[in-house]
């Protein structure tokens, strides 16, 4: 693996992480109704550094084959989905676009762990944890919605 | 160039310009102290329509290109800052971050726009306005910091 491009896509991972740094969840959050199975906040943060090092890795093993175009094309796709869904849910606490917007990183997720998949199953495999995450995190979505899309306090 | 590449790419641009739909220019933004030189609101859509059309048609006709790897490494960086600066600009009003940010939106998008030059002429060429708007912009950003940072009414 060629490290300057593991660090390159780091660091556009970064830009992902950023969001979770500067839109925290805070006192909206916790006072949503939430399912019974949502994962403490301290979660979240270790899971993503561990989710963000596997997706550079695997950029960065994908992007020197040849017949990646699709793989790169949704990988970019998917990447900017990751940075946009954090503003819209924690900064602008609209639970219903931002379901919308994880569904489209849940599916360009797939479709990047798919065509990487097919190139090198080592980064397919690397893309593996990420699905299960982000389906967790669009069923967590989804329920935190249901329960309290009649609360009038959306702010 | 292929046409599905180009879509995908352009749904993509589509994270970025739903950061400009979804986190408007309001009140505060009107509120503050501009520089004589800054574009009237309407200008900001409109060009941004003209530059994610160029962004998706020149990563469609490199990502099928060999020994395109940091190009598309730079390109997947390029677009998550793009989508990161206005949420942190216009949904936190943090303009020193939102500095910094577009700062290495800036970087990214010389460093792209260099590796597709190489690759490609027409989309090095494609690149060439969203850099200069990207310069345009951060000049904005640090004149926008500069002329309001005493201001006390930051939100």
């Amino acid at each position: 693996m060629d490290w300057m491009l593991f660090l390159i896509f780091l660091v556009g991972c970064g830009a992902a992480a950023t969001t979770g740094a500067m839109f925290q969840p805070g006192q909206w959050y916790d006072a949503l109704a939430k399912p019974r199975w949502t994962p403490p906040d301290w979660v979240f943060p270790v899971t993503w550094t561990v989710l963000y090092l596997c997706i550079a890795a695997a950029a960065a093993r994908v992007v020197v084959l040849d017949g990646n175009a699709y793989a790169m094309a949704f990988f970019a796709v998917q990447l900017a989905f990751n940075v946009l869904w954090t503003p819209i849910f924690f900064g602008l606490h609209r639970m219903k676009a931002a379901l919308l917007v994880i569904v489209l990183l849940w599916a360009s997720v797939a479709a990047t762990l798919w065509h990487f998949w097919q190139l090198d199953w080592i980064a397919g495999l690397l893309f593996v944890p990420y699905l299960i995450w982000v389906s967790i995190a669009t069923a967590l979505n989804f329920e935190v919605w249901r329960l309290n899309r009649h609360n009038a306090l959306r702010t």
